[in-house]
């Protein structure tokens, strides 16, 4: 049986996560500091809201709608406010559906999308699995992270087909500045491309510059295609749930969001229960958020008194996510840092290197850990660094 | 900015949803003999149960595991019996998923599934969508349906990589028999392509030859890699749950679920919820299919009735399914006689060619129709043929 191109040469697992396995099968402890998964943080949820919001009377009826149910969207459309309307919306199983779809309706096998990277790294797999090529065009860092504007048109060919950023990104925080909206949106309208951005962490701002862009739905009219990707996962720190959304604007809209309806018409991912719960999930968001921002803020203070005593040893800013980008002196490079921390100290990081981070003397820590796990692993760590 | 070729030339609605919508708009009756939602045909559905499984405390967690809940998986497998095990099994959303998950697993661009028609009309979409094609290699009816295996034979090429076959099929109800089994897996095994049963509707036999092979779990050994579809949308009649799995066997089975894992790892669609809900859902089950079954043959009665005394009418025989084929003179076309149909009694009907039906001198019938409705429709629409 032939099997596709598309597939990785190998399923092995990388050196840390076999190490992980090892760790975990021989009962020995591991201190993870890159938890993603909210529902394993400590987090008090509304847990009898969440069960009848999934139990609504709605459940018991289908009614295929490829945008999705009017209730939700409406329910989505005055989460983000901004003018957005239920009419601008199309809802789906995950974000990864929501790029699935978009990949699907803006490029043909060989076309490609450009990623300013780091960036989260799935976006390589979501395009080549659409027979499309995911490239990184590198960001750089100088006080603040910035888009690099020039190697992004420099790097946009006739097979480009969109632009994907993540506002804030993942794992860098980095909000979009107004100036680099403007210049971004400017490029893709210039070169007939898409705008694709990711603002599933939005709402989880820290340390933003005054001119951020918290959303770009603050622009009503830009001059691109615009497609927006959110969803329950982060916004109400309930993955499980399977429900994201696209929002469209820009030229062209209507016929983008009928041509999404076609393409979403052929799968119809979402269940009655996610799209009747959602209204009642969306107002529980804001109590899930206020813990969560508590959470990311109390360990970044940790991490800076942390630091305070060990100069050789800094973060760059939190503006906004999940993450914090801990610098190091790169005596190692990051993959095997990665691998003597949890060999030695028993502590999880990510190496820079799985975000793509250029160069070494990179580890991201994931600030949503629960506050004494996350001393207690910088206290193994940070003396080993 | 560009769009996939992969999208339709245009999204205008064929004559006959147009004609829909026009009557559904100036508030005309329609009696609709093409219902295929099952929650909207007056089946009684335990709603207690459902809203209380699918609030099952297991929805205030995530713990994403790509092959979906091991829970979920062993009630599927017991579901199934034989010999089925949860080792075998991947969840999907849909089934729609599933064949997502397939193609890309099986195909590169520019290759090529070939599918014995009439079939099921999403294939086509399906296929393309991943930048793959359908070929629709027709069958016969010759007193009852045969698959033509000479000319799939003839089909396969170099770009050829699987076949789809639906047990029993959509809209023709026929079940493979043994012996197109044996020559089915031995023509998959001799030229390396995979075979993709799907069975979503094998628990709805209703006039089945001895010789119809009931599931492809039969087949505990087959010589070509097997990859059978199924989900709770026919089998528990509740599609909006969003739950259907793959299940894998045959030669190199491990590896190829290994490789489905990595693919469903990249979007993980399947909600808390559905699995959660899996194992009591299935239970209920048996209580649904019933209802089901009743109905089916209550029509399938109501139709012979009314076929008794207009002996230019008749029927293919119901082997299985959720519908059958009329048979009428060709006097004009079958698209045109379900307008005609429409436009004059309000009844709606699919033409064959919906469905790849070659020729003209089918209409088909959803006998899923509530009772009431299906015999209005009848007498509304038999004389007019
Ligand atoms: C940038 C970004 N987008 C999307 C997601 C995941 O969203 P979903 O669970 O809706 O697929 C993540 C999860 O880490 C993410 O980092
Ligand atoms: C042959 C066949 N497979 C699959 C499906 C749909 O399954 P799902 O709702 O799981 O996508 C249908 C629905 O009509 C069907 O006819």
């Amino acid at each position: 049986m032939h099997r596709s191109a598309r597939l990785p040469a190998s399923f092995e697992p990388n050196p840390l996560s076999r190490m992980l396995s090892e760790r975990r099968a021989a009962h020995l402890p591991v201190v993870d500091l890159t938890v993603s998964n909210p529902t394993a943080c400590g987090f008090a949820y509304p847990e009898a809201e969440i069960r009848a919001a999934l139990a609504d009377r709605a459940v018991l009826g289908y009614a295929p709608d490829p945008l999705g149910s009017r209730r939700a969207r409406e329910a989505v459309a005055a989460f983000h406010g901004r003018d957005l309307r239920a009419d601008d919306l199309l809802l789906t199983a995950s974000t990864s559906e929501g790029y699935a779809l978009l990949f699907k309706l803006l490029g043909d096998p060989g076309d490609e999308v450009l990623v300013p990277s780091p960036s989260y790294p799935l976006f390589d797999w979501l395009a080549r699995l659409e027979g499309m090529q995911a490239r990184a065009v590198p960001s750089y860092f100088h006080e603040r992270w910035h888009l690099d504007l020039g190697a992004l048109d420099a790097a946009a060919s006739g097979r480009t087909r969109a632009v994907v950023v993540v506002n804030p990104n993942n794992p860098t925080g980095h909000f979009l500045s107004r100036t680099e909206w403007a210049g971004l949106t400017e490029l893709c309208a210039r070169r007939g491309l898409a705008l694709l951005v990711d603002e599933v962490f939005a709402d989880y701002s820290l340390e933003a510059p005054p001119d951020a862009l918290p959303t770009a739905l603050e622009d009503t009219d830009p001059p691109c295609p615009l497609f927006l990707l959110s969803g329950l996962s982060k916004i109400a720190a309930l993955p499980q749930v399977k429900l994201g959304w696209l929002a469209v604007r820009g030229p062209g809209a209507a016929d983008h969001l009928e041509a999404l309806a076609f393409l979403a018409d052929q799968y119809l991912s979402v269940s009655a229960s996610a799209q009747a719960a959602a209204p009642a999930l969306l107002a529980l968001a804001p109590g899930i958020q206020v813990q969560v921002r508590t959470r990311l803020r109390a360990n970044l203070a940790a991490l800076d008194r942390a630091l305070a005593d060990r100069p050789h040893l800094s973060r760059l800013p939190v503006e906004g996510g999940w993450s914090v980008l801990l610098r190091r002196p790169a005596l190692d490079a990051d993959d095997a840092c990665a691998l003597r921390l949890l060999r030695e100290t028993g502590v999880l990081t990510h190496p820079g290197s799985f975000f793509d981070l250029p160069g070494d003397g990179h580890l991201v820590l994931s600030l949503l850990t629960p506050e004494a796990i996350f001393s207690d692993g910088l206290e193994r760590a940070l003396p080993q660094l």
